[in-house]
């Protein structure tokens, strides 16, 4: 039987979602609990894996098990067992023909940021901006990169290249409230660190460091030596999964 | 010289305020830190303690010092070397017949707790209630604590007992934002563990499990025995201590 399981955490105290050789990753504390549950070793299989210290609301993955259980029992028993910082918020039945990576349309994910003062409360869940932010400048910006582009620049370099850089954002938008600015990412999928840097170059933008003509000039590099900018791991949010509707 | 410094913490990693033998206080580590920077063993006086797990926006304390330092170097020394769940918000000079707790001429505490699906993010931060609570219950009890009364009943017996158990609410409000319900308390002083015990009492109340004649009962009894509910520790915010205006 193969369920699909959605689910929130809090990504403060691990290495990501991915299990690692010698850190603690969200999936292994997950495969931990399942194995617990259901006596059976179950690999599970997430839309995609998010980085150390980012969050999620809405993370999906799917497994595969022969133990029997209703879908309210998997979600009691998840949570019965997992850290608190570990949610699951939902649990259905699928098909064998779905999967949480290949069947997934599309990802919305939300960067969190304020100013003022400092507030310890949000120092893991909102960047902490010392500079008053221009919001004409961030508009600006977040309507350059919706649509289509090669996203080459905002991407790290790190594990090798991707074979394609070309990604779809359909919205890339951004409110204020109060001392809070939130920006929201709607799109087909995102390339490594795509988000974090974006949102670090409308900051450099934003605090003048950098004029909207060079984040443009950024975009159109096309390069990995472009941007020198991406903003801290604790304002990322992966809010929510989309698939086809059954 | 001594100053007037006012610090927020986020209460959930230390064991409260008090400096204690086998376990970390917020109160051991700000003097560790005042020793870093002044070179001298020094004991600060705050307006009271908070328990474990309790946080502070406003807590106050003073301290003597030789050291010479403008007061906006002392903020910035102090948020350089403390850790980031503990924050300097204001230091001021003040006469040597300033004392944190004796001047102290009335204080300010926040209960915050929510209700609806589980939220992670609030984990340590606002008590989840799973049960809805019926506002009109919680008014009516705000109401009867607000004024001058014996609160004996809403009051640890763990550590002897008081002198005098009269205190008097100037405000006991509620108000509720979405799913968040916030409770408001001001009065001149209170007794250990007395806004946790008020709360837990109305919890009780508003989801229907005692009456509100029966919270007069306990409120009327001003017996250590009559009050078995406490709410917990994560809700509770210290926001302000108030001073006479120099």
């Amino acid at each position: 039987m193969r369920y699909k399981v959605t689910v929130a955490y809090d990504g403060t105290n691990y290495k990501g979602w991915q299990r690692q050789p010698h850190s603690i990753g969200i999936q292994q504390i997950i495969e931990e609990v399942l194995c617990r549950i259901s006596g059976e070793m179950i690999d599970i299989v997430a839309s995609g894996r998010t980085d150390r210290g980012v969050h999620a609301k809405g993370q999906v993955f799917h497994f595969d098990t022969k133990y029997k259980m209703d879908v309210n029992g998997w979600k009691r028993a998840f949570n019965a067992l997992l850290p608190s910082d570990i949610y699951v918020t939902s649990v259905v039945n699928e098909s064998e023909n779905f999967h949480a990576r290949f069947n997934a349309i599309g990802k919305h994910y939300e960067y969190k940021l304020y100013m003022g003062e400092k507030n310890i409360f949000l120092r893991d869940h909102s960047f902490y901006c010392y500079y008053n932010l221009n919001m004409q400048v961030l508009q600006d910006c977040c309507k350059m990169f919706e649509g289509t582009h090669d996203f080459s620049s905002f991407c790290t370099n790190e594990f090798g290249t991707h074979p394609d850089q070309v990604r779809t954002i359909y919205e890339c938008s951004v409110k204020k409230v109060d001392n809070e600015i939130i920006f929201t990412f709607r799109g087909k999928g995102f390339l490594r660190y795509m988000v974090r840097m974006l949102v670090g170059t409308m900051i450099e933008a934003a605090r003048g460091k950098i004029t909207v003509a060079e984040v443009e000039k950024i975009l159109l590099a096309k390069s990995k030596d472009a941007c020198r900018y991406k903003a801290k791991a604790c304002g990322l949010y992966l809010v929510e999964v989309l698939y086809e509707k059954k």
